[in-house]
């Protein structure tokens, strides 16, 4: 070799490196290395693809004749020879990227058949047939991934075929007929490509690695990297394998596995065999597989051993290992193993068991589990109590609930979605090429294919609801409807799924709160003991309150009060505020407003008993709560063609113009805020008397109260002094009257970049500052959310002109350096500063990351956010 | 005095301090020092007063005997006594700020008069009626100062008593009816007050010291601090002042004058003076005072010594003196000096001659120069050649020349002016709810109120012409319509208005160009060689760069292509490009405007032949180029109440779906700038194309052209690198096609934070940066400018809640603390980054001195504004 660069590995020659291997080639020489009976084979690195497509597709110089060389090896090791007529070696050149990308890029098995060795197999295996069939399959496959003739073509012979021998199945197909097919086969692809079918098994091996570079840069590939945010850069490997089949018989078979259950995480072997299969008919879920347990009555030797491997690959490997494996006459060939994706529960069961079974430790268990995950076990599902009758059945394959409007196609699926629309995607199978379609839906149904079908396999990782093999129903993409058991069900109308049980419902159905599991309780324990970040909730009712404590808020980080000037009670005395001509009206309607308020702040502050409570005076601008403005002048212009009243029409026109003076070209940087407080002090001086006037009804009642209050969109520390001002004053004037002592403190948000820059100075009148990350966000970018998540933003993202959509995760360089400067302004001036952070962001674990690293003291998030946040928390503090 | 604090200084005792002894009072000390002829008296220190107001409103302890002691010292330099009933000491009691507050405080003369003293006055000056009439005097003004006894009820005695006598003036009234006077002001005291006139002296003083004291706090004296930005902290200093007396006969007079031309700054003494009168009777305007140099044939002794007075003190101050004096029976008094308030004509002469005199130095001279005043030379003025007829009178509020049509509510006045209308604002007087009708307004009117009305204080702050109490007008609201002289004018006449001199006019008058003078020329040449800014112009048009070139502009700094999209020929295209259903459509739309930028570019270019000219790519929201949303919707529901043709109907229900698609949340922050030219690239395809096809016809014909190509909005460096690489790929196929080479450059906008927190990043695809500091203003604090200058901002500034509108003078804190930033991290990548600055601060004084601080290469701002930023940037050099 020189000093040339390797581009080829035997397996098990090199370190199972998953960026130079890809993660099959890394699991295989990991396997080989351990001792586990791995089919030899090679793997052609990710530096050998990246190169390719640095030379303009061409194999980097020295690649091929290493290939040669390795393969020489592979060819010692099983003692036969690529190519050799008498008894040919077959390999399978599958891709394998360092991140594992399900289905979404090219396979192809028994490569090194031709019209030669075809026969050399029948020889070798005694089974004409057998061997006829291998060729079939891998001329379709061959054409299909590496020539680009449609796979129905080929489908469209075997069934002409079939339908001749008027047989039902392929496997009924006789030598002959198989011998026809071929010749077919053959003419199909020379029809289509002008080309016969190459019979140079060094040339297909080539071609075979060469699609599968290309593959790396399919448009399925890129939107996958796309969505999943995997750097284009990595490239894939190459994984050359001899040939195993479990396509040889009844001893034979093939079959994937879970070393524990995916979907619950309880330690049990979970998988499916198909019997004398290859591995293309359990994904392609045509045929329905059997459990796994059918392996120990049907082969039991084989059974022990695959049990015996699995435990050692878990120990190996230790985690849940995600397996597959093929039976060739009686013998056990591990094909892949990788580290298995679960659901959410699973993913907390497996943690804690594998730190009972002494595997990990708590902290690595902590780490396992991936916060936004738990975002499934926290939201709403099916209530047990309700009586339902069920549609149909499936099988369970990915849990959850869901609702939508039921959509037979991705692009459909796609457009709804993207229009607020809520889908249920219904399919016979799902394809890589419906990953689109899936993203959006709400949950997603298939009719055929079993628990490791692509549906399956990719709405777990996900995270949606997914049933499938639910063969009661049959599917007219034609007619756009389904029918099961005599009712039809249409394109639109609205059916339900729990894809925890497998059943399917007609319309919507009831669905209740969840509640955290003992598991996710004892994992979220161990979290807290961890993390140094404390976990608040943002909550604007007594009942957001009392949730967010179930899910062990230490109190409320965010309590917006506008949210209470919306209630129906509540509306048209705020317009009355609004619309006042003269001071005394305005007070008599915020004379009206103040006890209402007051028992707003006396519910969330009882339910939060001795934890803080943050209380945000009101922030919107004020038109919010006006009538709309066009509907306004579309009312009046109907009056006044129609002749209508003259006063009603001067009314409207009356409030039409007040309306106007209030409306703004930009009220997300308008009149509100502060700002509202400073030019009308009386409307948070009747929020701060109802503040603290509740305090004094609960400590009378003797609760331990601990109120801040909290003045929104701060700039310049005059507008903090002079409302703080303020506060305080009215707060001493109600302690005068009523005799009662309370502990409050003032801060403010930190949500302008202005407010980050002069921090120190605001910091003098603040007891605490809390990032308003959402605002903050859309000042430091001068992006309006509201226009932007619609207009350009997607694009944005989707064109990977910015990595991440700043408004879910914290912007680091931009939004995150301010920040990071606030914070020590702020603690230069004030050392034991409170700081927290009450935008979406409080909930989102990257962020929650940054949160930790810049010294926060909390993160406020929704409530069922609060264990995300809890186990993220911890997470941070356990990162280096 | 030990080590107790010293209140009072005798004249020429300490050092003439302006922040300890007022303005007034360093005048006096310091004419004293220099042995000029000034009555003695002492001066009470500015500490002093703020003592008062910390002490609640008590003198500071010692300040009583302190001043008794120093009286005593003055006593004895006049060797009179206060208070002696013989031959009494008078005194005047003014107050005096650090800075000059002309009229807004009060003043007391002829004190240590009463029932005794004056009968001492008679004697020792044997002028009895003399002497009651200083008491007169003294009586009503200590009455309406100290005592608030309204001054109208003595001017009704007097007026009583002329009427009595048959008498016209004061002065004819006898002996007897002044002491008739004098006992019924007495009255007048008594039976207002309750208390008798004071007749204790001391008494006297101390009730007038705290009065001036008191009025640091009156109403008039808060609001013009509030108007000129000047410091509530500084406090006022009181000087008690030895009388002399200007009303001793006809050698005795009082006069004020500069030292040389206020108006034109023609090198002549200049001013007024009134024989045997007292400085009141100057003010108020009763007699009409002879000019100055009347006193060289009537007191030729006085007038030279008055020259050689006013020459060494502009020999001693070094620069042109306002001068108060009085002349006693031949004997000149001086009574106050100060640096004399000057036109912008005046100011620029005064510093060139006192140059060429010797008396001050090159840079001296340019620091003479308010920038900010170049404004009034700077814009069009009222040909002074024209013949007008003057319409009515008002006072001259705010400066300024303004034609316009007649409106007479605010929310019409928005209306018309937003839709491109000049209006006047006519109004009886205006309140804060007219502020959006006076921002839109050419300039304001009113009937009612003064200089320091809610009109002339808003019209000032932003620089609108207005002229208040015009009270021969007569304004009917209901018929639209105001009289004046029997001339009627309705809503939507056109007047004129001069706000420079309060006259108002019918129809439109005559403007002018100004013409920048020689001497104006001169100055601007020294400030050239000095500044290390260049100073470009913000300019849209061939005629915009010609006269900004003519003003000194050194290229363009800002080209709008916004501005281009508007015209009458353009917009349907612009609009059929937006509405476009298809790229072939949008193309075909752009197609035809390519030709149209091409020609407004090629101008531009042309007039800035060898300098930079920077263009920016299309950066408003496209919805700013389509119908108005509430216009339609008016227009649909009229249709179909009125049962309407149906495809007009459907043709305009499809218009307005386009439209609320475009319709934005909040523009300022929505889909506008490089987010246009990410989605669209077409566009900005389209314009680099025109920009570099201008430039091949001009290399063409031998030109030298420097184009620089902006990108505006950027907010990450993605966005640079793709909308640079578009930009470069056309250039390159320009070139080919063109078969010409030509240099450009390609920059960006910098105006979001977030730009300025990674400037570095973005500096690697920019040749340049320029700060758009209305948006980085805009974003930083969050503030629609649109709508926080009516709502709010206003209100900011006027409470001193921000020191200074953020939109008018950088801010240095944050929008500079981020912009040094900018500066500092964009260097680091590329040292020699060119950055500069276009936002309207480009223009403004404090802002260039903050650009010139942190390194920009050059501001650029409107034409008009050029003369005045290379001024300012010439003091930015200068200064330490």
């Amino acid at each position: 070799m020189g000093d040339k660069k390797q581009w080829v590995y035997v397996f098990g020659e090199v370190k199972a490196d998953k960026n130079l291997l890809g993660g099959k080639g890394a699991g295989l020489t990991e396997m080989t290395g351990i001792g586990l009976p791995v089919p030899p084979g090679l793997t052609i690195t990710t530096e050998a693809c990246n190169e390719y497509y640095v030379l303009g597709k061409q194999f980097p110089p020295g690649m091929e004749e290493q290939l040669m060389s390795k393969l020489k090896t592979v060819e010692q090791q099983v003692g036969k020879k690529f190519g050799d007529p008498e008894d040919p070696l077959l390999v399978s050149v599958r891709s394998g990227a360092p991140v594992s990308m399900p289905g979404m890029m090219d396979t192809i098995l028994n490569l090194g058949l031709n019209d030669q060795t075809v026969q050399g197999l029948t020889r070798a295996t005694g089974d004409e047939r057998f061997a006829l069939d291998c060729y079939r399959r891998f001329i379709s496959m061959f054409a299909d991934v590496v020539m680009k003739v449609e796979r129905s073509k080929f489908e469209n012979v075997l069934h002409r075929h079939k339908q001749r021998m008027k047989v039902e199945f392929d496997s009924q197909l006789d030598v002959e007929s198989m011998k026809q097919v071929l010749l077919d086969y053959k003419q199909v692809v020379r029809n289509t490509t002008g080309q016969p079918f190459p019979q140079d098994t060094y040339q297909q091996l080539m071609m075979a690695i060469q699609a599968v570079f290309s593959s790396w840069d399919n448009d399925r590939a890129i939107l996958y990297r796309k969505i999943n945010k995997i750097p284009d850069e990595l490239g894939t490997a190459v994984n050359v394998q001899c040939m195993v089949f479990g396509n040889m018989g009844s001893d034979s078979g093939t079959g994937v596995a879970f070393t524990r259950n995916p979907s619950t995480g309880k330690h049990d072997l979970f998988g499916e065999f198909l019997v004398n299969a290859q591995g293309e008919d359990v994904v392609a879920g045509i045929r329905t597989p059997q459990p796994i347990s059918s392996l120990e009555t049907e082969l039991p030797g084989v059974f022990e051993q695959f049990v015996n491997t699995c435990r050692n690959l878990e120990k190996h490997y230790r985690d849940m290992q995600d397996i597959e494996f093929t039976v060739e006459r009686g013998r056990l060939y591990m094909l892949q193993t990788r580290t298995g994706k679960r659901t959410s529960a699973a993913s907390v069961k497996i943690a804690l068991d594998m730190y009972e079974e002494g595997l990990i430790s708590k902290e690595e268990a902590l780490l396992r589990v991936d916060p936004n995950q738990l975002n499934q076990l926290l939201h709403r599902q099916i209530d047990p109590e309700a009586k339902l009758n069920i549609l149909a059945k499936g099988l369970p394959a990915s849990p959850g609930a869901a609702t939508g409007a039921v959509v037979f196609d991705a692009d459909e699926a796609e457009r709804l979605g993207k229009a607020g629309n809520k889908v249920i995607l219904v399919r016979n199978e799902t394809t890589p090429d419906d990953y689109h379609g899936i993203v959006v839906a709400q949950g997603v149904l298939t009719s055929r294919g079993g628990m490791t079908s692509h549906a399956a396999v990719v709405a777990r990782s996900i995270g949606k609801p997914c049933i499938c093999g639910a063969e009661s129903i049959s599917i007219n993409y034609n007619l756009g409807q389904f029918t099961v058991g005599g009712v039809k069900v249409n394109a639109g109308d609205i059916v339900s799924m729990d894809g925890s049980t497998g059943n399917i419902f007609l319309g919507e159905i009831p669905l209740v709160d969840p509640t955290s599991s003992q598991e996710l309780e004892k994992l979220l324990g161990w979290a807290d003991e961890i993390r140094r970040l404390k976990v608040r909730a943002n909550g604007d009712t007594p009942e957001d309150a009392t949730k967010a404590r179930a899910f062990g808020a230490e109190g409320i980080g965010l309590c917006r009060t506008e949210h209470m000037f919306m209630g129906q009670d509540r509306l048209p005395i705020v317009q009355q505020m609004i619309l006042a001509d003269s001071i005394e009206e305005r007070n008599a309607a915020l004379h009206k407003l103040l006890p209402i308020q007051q028992g707003d702040f006396y519910g969330i502050f009882k339910a939060m008993e001795g934890l803080p409570v943050t209380i945000r005076l009101l922030d919107p601008p004020l038109h919010e709560f006006l009538p709309n403005q066009e509907e306004l002048v579309v009312e009046i212009t109907k009056l006044k063609v129609m002749h209508g009243d003259h006063k009603e029409i001067a009314a409207k026109e009356n409030l039409l113009r007040k309306v106007r003076a209030q409306s703004e070209q930009n009220p997300m940087l308008g009149h509100r805020g502060c700002r509202l407080g400073i030019t009308f002090p009386e409307i948070y001086a009747m929020q701060a008397r109802a503040i603290f006037q509740a305090v004094c009804e609960l400590v009378e009642e003797g609760c331990r109260i601990i109120p801040e209050v909290e003045i929104p969109l701060v700039n310049h520390p005059n507008e903090l002094k002079i409302l703080r001002k303020q506060t305080e004053e009215i707060a001493e004037q109600v302690m005068a009257e009523k005799g009662i002592r309370f502990d409050y403190s003032i801060g403010t948000m930190i949500e302008l970049p202005r407010a980050c820059l002069v921090a120190d100075e605001i910091a003098q009148d603040a007891e605490f500052f809390s990032f308003g990350t959402n605002d903050l966000t859309q000042t430091t970018f001068g992006f309006s959310r509201d226009d932007a998540e619609g207009k350009f933003l997607a694009h944005y993202v989707e064109q990977k002109v910015l990595k991440e959509n700043p408004f879910v995760v914290i912007d680091r360089s931009g939004v995150g350096k301010l920040m990071r400067m606030a914070v020590e302004l702020g603690r230069k001036t004030k050392p034991d500063l409170e700081i927290g952070i009450c935008g979406e962001h409080g909930g989102e674990p990257d962020s929650i990351e940054f949160c930790h690293l810049v010294g926060l003291n909390y993160v406020s998030c929704s409530p069922y956010r609060v264990p995300i946040a809890r186990l993220a928390a911890a997470q941070a503090a356990l990162a280096k």
